[in-house]
């Protein structure tokens, strides 16, 4: 049994203290809650604490902080030489206090309260500066998921703004969809089999094989009537850019 | 049983063919193919015709052919005063010769080939200009979806113009996350889960609530950090229009 303390009590706090409960392999045994409420339903009270001195010593203690807080939170940790790792995509591992070892413990899902993800298929990226650290957190990110990755910093900032494009931004193109919809009397209900089977096709073709539209067959007459259509400047810019983005493409290939 | 006849061969043509020859409400009576092979898989010889003027007159003949050759297809026909409907999102309506009464059959979809659907779920679109004929192609969609709307010509065109943000360039950002993974020896199937949360969030979030990110957290040392990463001058130019839109989304709520 591994023993984890997580730091923290937003988003991925709160499922990672769901997903710990869940699993023999690893005893959860403290969770630092500035705000006590927004985890006092996922664990029993005795195990919150609200002051980083508190903290144990265990095998690995998990800062699941906002980015800005990270290094501060882990200057504050009142142990040494023990191994420490933050969940963020785009902090270095050295934004952890070098007092203790440091490492990365990266899930890579979009996390939103209130709704529950499949762990088991969500890749978690792992750092750590030996061997030995290493394996403690690849053990620990095997008991609640079974897409264990071994990246490296560089490869980590790539990620995470290419988790951005296809994510971030994906939902912020479902969004002008619903407002569109929404400006014409439509349901936003109208699109989600599209978005489900947009989403679907990428699991068995490339998006190079999946991509259709106007954009991609060049035809230029739709492409002017949707920008003659649209009223709204950026949703008109974002139009133009993306369907110049595909054209080009087209031509690399 | 009503009685159709599909003009066409390509996706939309090929998937309407292989629905139709599911259900006993529909009896698929000709496929117009220009090219016979393309079909000879779905379908009984004897049924494709090569030759527009053989078209027998039926319930509903269905065009399903490209944007562009809609108008001279339905000059083509060789009857005149029956129920003539395409498929296209963004053609209008009087696109088809007016000898015929025009409709329009229009399954909000993205269609690859080789790549199954499930068309139960999929919303189809109707127009008519009488309710009689309405109510046929009623009909004939129900028969194979359970999501049938009837639209006008200009939510039609809004639908589109949506339909291309949420699948084609939501697709075209896969495409990026997947290009940025590739230069970095990271696979693509790492971010296949995220994508999947992504678009299942949509389901019983709105966009708005759904939303994630360095952006939305107007957290400007991680979009300087993405912008700086990013050497792809178009996927910096994306980048920081898309930031900019869900910046100012968020001003406005």
């Amino acid at each position: 049994m591994i023993r984890v303390s997580i730091i923290g009590s937003g988003n991925v706090a709160q499922h990672l203290i769901q997903e710990f409960s869940k699993t023999t392999d690893i005893e959860l045994v403290q969770v630092f809650a500035r705000n006590q409420e927004s985890v006092a339903q996922l664990i029993s009270v005795d195990k919150i604490i609200v002051n980083l001195n508190e903290l144990k010593l265990v095998d690995v203690t998990i800062i699941a902080v906002t980015d800005e807080a990270i290094a501060a939170v882990s200057n504050q940790i009142p142990f040494e030489n023990q191994l420490v790792a933050h969940t963020s995509g785009s902090i270095a591992i050295e934004a952890i206090n070098s007092k203790n070892r440091q490492g990365v413990f990266y899930p890579l899902q979009t996390f939103t309260k209130s709704k529950e993800i499949n762990f088991k298929t969500t890749p978690i990226c792992l750092e750590a500066q030996n061997d030995n650290d290493l394996k403690t957190l690849q053990m620990v990110a095997k008991s609640i998921s079974n897409v264990v990755f071994h990246i490296n910093s560089e490869q980590r900032k790539a990620l995470h703004v290419a988790a951005v494009f296809v994510c971030n931004f994906v939902n912020h193109l479902y969004q002008i969809g619903n407002d569109i919809c929404i400006e014409n009397d439509l349901s936003f209900d109208l699109l989600k089999p599209l978005i489900q089977e947009t989403a679907n096709k990428i699991l068995t073709l490339s998006p190079n094989e999946a991509q259709t539209g106007p954009a991609k067959r060049k035809d230029t007459q739709t492409i002017n009537a949707h920008l003659n259509y649209l009223t709204n400047d950026n949703q008109k810019e974002l139009y133009k850019l993306l369907t110049k983005s595909i054209i080009d493409n087209g031509k690399k290939l």
